[in-house]
């Protein structure tokens, strides 16, 4: 077995010095490094540069002054250069157990790190990613557990009359089982699109452990697409490889709200789904947070379960859609139904923190029962995932 | 309407302001970018780097003599600065339709394009890409055609007794759908995994196209992992955030094409399938190509119709598994079976060309007929398109 090994390895080999310069399957270091003491070295081959800096969510912000002006930029470190031009830095204190992103700064010119294959892209923002074990991070890491699939579906979209994609999530034993699942569509924020839950939000890892602990019941994840202008992520649309970007047309004039049944429909045809409110919920985060409220509420016996994350929660009525008219009435009509749960979470500094406050006042006047969850920090994703696992054991009970 | 949309990127403008230095919806210039005369442009926004060069396939090799050894090396490019720290290369001349990829080498640093999000891997080799349009490139677009799912999914391997990750393609129209479609299981090469063929084969968008041109039957496409010692790709197994590497061990020892059978097994029970021997293909490339001679003459009533990539031949019987003695025996009993079709394509300059010739003058000498495409070119991606472009119309007849 070895022999023949060696071969193939030799035959690589060969081609490989006759193909390209540097080994296309080593990297030029270990990076990052998980150190047993939980402190993360970054390492970087950079024989030629003078400077080499780290930036990423693991290091306290900056505030820096333009003018009166005060901004928070994120913190970055000095890597030190040692041998054979390998510069190096190692985090003073241990991190928290979490995913974390991060990039190089080499002479001023930011980089994804060469010696980490694990990027994730936020709009077209490309960083690497690592994490470190423990209980809070533990449900972002694949497990040793049964695993849901993930598809990418395309359907067709009446309202646009195109075909457009959606990404879903099955759980484990879906494909040779015969029972109904539950649903909960899951909306991404401006910017993003139906790769964004699925790689920032790490919605099949999360799924996963939550129902192979018993915390969630095994159901089905529906991830669309909530810019009308696209048919599909970045790539994947008849547009080609175009740059995406987070200024799109027709992601709030009230056509994906109206469009949503549509997709309901076809994934109540196409899965083997619980067809009826109490088999439903939807959330979504940030801008998905406005389109989960609206659509929740133009269809009150669509869904049972909402949850608004970081929402933008604008729920005074409008004139430039019928969806967006009489918003506050439609609201009352909705909790007049009794959803069996409205779930509101906002972080601390969120600059959405004041809208959701306006609403909550909304709902507390009214008297319409929600729960509430806030937590430290912003408009982030480590909030957003941190929702999705306080929010999914919720559901379907 | 409008205002809505000023509503919310201002909201995220202030978030960004507050939150990092660079905007993260914003690529730092433009590239590439292919001109309408089919030349390509390259960008790169690096004011303090005083050498930026650009390599890729689209670059004609270089001759490199180390002491009295030939080799080939990717082409270079130098970029010229401009305004703004901004420099630039054109390609002399037009580029022919193709996939290409390329990488930036900034004052000796190798990096990915800051201004591009569409990677792929390739092992730990991370390139950028971009496509020229024109006729032998059609096929790898996303055209505004009907679009299959691709789902990755986990099945029970009774081998090792765990459960392994597969990618699957099923046609436009099979989930709302109720016939039953043949199978192509497509084998990835040394290095490789199941994301392979979808990310460099461009797998979905061929068949999309294929079937949407009428020159292929709807199929499904199963494309597991041929590394015993994997359970996924990098990143999605219980290993975590692993280096990918080309050096694993148990990809030839046997027991891929033992557990074989159970692939088909699961996909039969789990898919709408012809489950029968006129109802399979199997093909691979290079070590995919073996696995599917091996696997192919071991169970000669599972497959009616063999692909052959670039594939690493080797034929002769060997003691180290049950499954590789024998082997010249079994290819005839395979043959005497009279598969629909036995394919073997490989290019001009592949390493492997000549373990090719010896296969086929052993499948000559034995009478047993098979067809052969033969193309110019080594061991490369581009080769691979090409050969399933060619492959897939030829099944299911």
């Amino acid at each position: 077995m070895k022999k023949q090994i060696l071969c193939l390895v030799s035959a690589c080999c060969l081609l490989q010095a006759s193909a390209q310069e540097a080994l296309w399957w080593k990297t030029p270091t270990t990076s990052p490094e998980v150190n047993e003491d939980k402190t993360v070295t970054f390492r970087m081959k950079a024989p030629k540069a003078s400077r080499v800096e780290v930036t990423g969510d693991f290091l306290p912000k900056e505030i820096v002054f333009k003018g009166k002006q005060k901004n928070e930029v994120p913190g970055k470190a000095e890597l030190v250069e040692g041998e054979n031009g390998i510069w190096e830095y190692t985090t003073s204190n241990p991190l928290s157990p979490e995913l974390y992103s991060y990039s190089f700064i080499v002479d001023g010119l930011k980089m994804t790190d060469p010696s980490n294959v694990y990027t994730t892209r936020d709009v077209v923002t490309m960083s690497n990613i690592f994490l470190v074990d423990g209980e809070a991070s533990s449900c972002y890491k694949v497990n040793d557990v049964p695993h849901g699939s993930v598809s990418r579906v395309w359907y067709h979209c009446n309202v646009l009359g195109k075909d457009r994609r959606l990404t879903v999530y099955t759980p484990a034993g879906y494909e040779l089982g015969k029972g109904r699942y539950p649903v909960l569509y899951l909306l991404h924020g401006m910017g993003g699109d139906e790769e964004a839950w699925i790689t920032l939000g790490r919605v099949a890892q999360i799924l996963d452990n939550l129902i192979a602990q018993g915390k969630a019941k095994p159901m089905i994840v529906v991830m669309p697409n909530g810019n009308m202008d696209q048919q599909a992520a970045a790539g994947f649309s008849p547009e080609g490889f175009v740059t995406p970007t987070i200024e799109l047309p027709r992601t709030t004039d009230g056509s994906y709200e109206q469009s949503f049944p549509g997709i309901v429909e076809f994934i109540d045809k196409a899965y083997r789904t619980e067809k009826k409110k109490g088999g439903r919920a939807i959330a979504g985060l940030s801008m998905g947070g406005f389109h989960s409220m609206q659509i929740s509420k133009e269809y009150p016996d669509m869904f049972n379960y909402v949850g608004l994350f970081s929402a933008s929660a604008r729920f005074k009525g409008r004139k430039d859609s019928p969806v967006y008219e009489r918003c506050e009435d439609k609201i009352r009509t909705q909790f007049s139904k009794k959803p069996a749960l409205y779930w509101i979470a906002i972080g601390k500094d969120d600059f959405l923190y004041k809208e959701n406050m306006e609403f909550r006042s909304f709902l507390d006047k009214n008297k319409c029962p929600y729960r509430y969850f806030e937590t430290e920090d912003g408009h982030i994703w480590k909030n957003w995932r941190t929702y999705l696992v306080n929010f999914v054991p919720q559901l379907f009970k």
